[in-house]
């Protein structure tokens, strides 16, 4: 081979090769345009999946105030109706229990009332717990005037006799003491 | 210039062009890989906090069916214990109303409450509307047999007296009434 001709292929070799090499860049970059293509549609996707679930998260976070706020009117209600306050309600085993304070401006007696699964009779038994440990002797006096002793003990009676509970309750705390009685 | 000088600086072009085009290939794909990277960043991050959005929709959905049922459970409470059943609260301009039950076995009277700034004295003014319209005739007759007239009609008084109102009303109700009466 004369040395023209080597050099025609030697050159040839090397223009081969720079075609192949821009051929390979020009397809790693197809590939890799297509992928910031397809993340960014994936992007504008997941912004609009965070959009909604930022909506979902304020609207349940306001109706969630709002049923706290009901609760308390709901309270409120009962307090000024019949003259009772709940403060929690909690479950255990046992069942459904309810601090409480029920009275007027002539007295106020705290109590715990429990709704359990009956041993005694079918159906629910309601369990009644004085709670007496904050009271002043003062106001323990004045509450012993007003309440017959049994009601000091915890209480248990079914569910139907409740309000007549409730009422017998109502009726005590309503009567006035003689603070000096 | 001869024709083989003229054909290497052809050559030279060529191969100069083709290692411009290279390196230039190579910019791009070196941008778009980085391009790609910060894309795939973010989308972890967003994917990150889709994750923690959807877990505080669920919390909160938890939160708010928690809510519920307790509001149910109080309102329950409420019916055992006093006889009365809110069936629903809302607010208008004049201020916020309850429809409500009262009563037990022997008689029941729907009525709507409405908790509106007095113009008659200083504080809150409850309004009584008794709701009627769902009586049979024998449900109005033993009504009637029961509650005083007044009670029939819309009636105003002041917050303090709303307790006095549902003892009244509760007593009233108590009565066990002869249907032949």
């Amino acid at each position: 081979m004369d040395s023209l001709t080597q050099y025609r292929d030697s050159i040839k070799e090397r223009l081969d090769n720079a075609d192949l090499l821009v051929a390979k860049l020009v397809h790693e970059n197809t590939v890799l345009t297509q992928t910031v293509e397809t993340k960014t549609q994936e992007i504008e996707g997941f912004q609009q999946q965070i959009h909604g679930l930022e909506e979902k998260v304020r609207e349940l976070t306001s109706l969630q105030a709002k049923q706290e706020e009901n609760m308390e009117i709901v309270k409120d209600l009962f307090e000024h109706l019949c003259g009772v306050r709940v403060h929690k309600s909690y479950e255990d085993d046992t069942g459904l229990w309810f601090d409480t304070s029920q009275g007027s401006k002539n007295g106020i007696m705290d109590y715990k009332l429990g709704f359990v699964k009956s041993e005694s009779f079918p159906g629910t038994e309601v369990i009644y717990v004085p709670l007496l440990k904050q009271r002043t002797s003062d106001e323990l006096r004045i509450l012993q005037n007003q309440i017959p002793a049994y009601m000091f003990d915890t209480l248990s009676f079914p569910l139907k006799a409740l309000h007549q509970f409730y009422s017998k309750m109502a009726r005590c705390l309503n009567k006035k003491v003689n603070e000096n009685n």
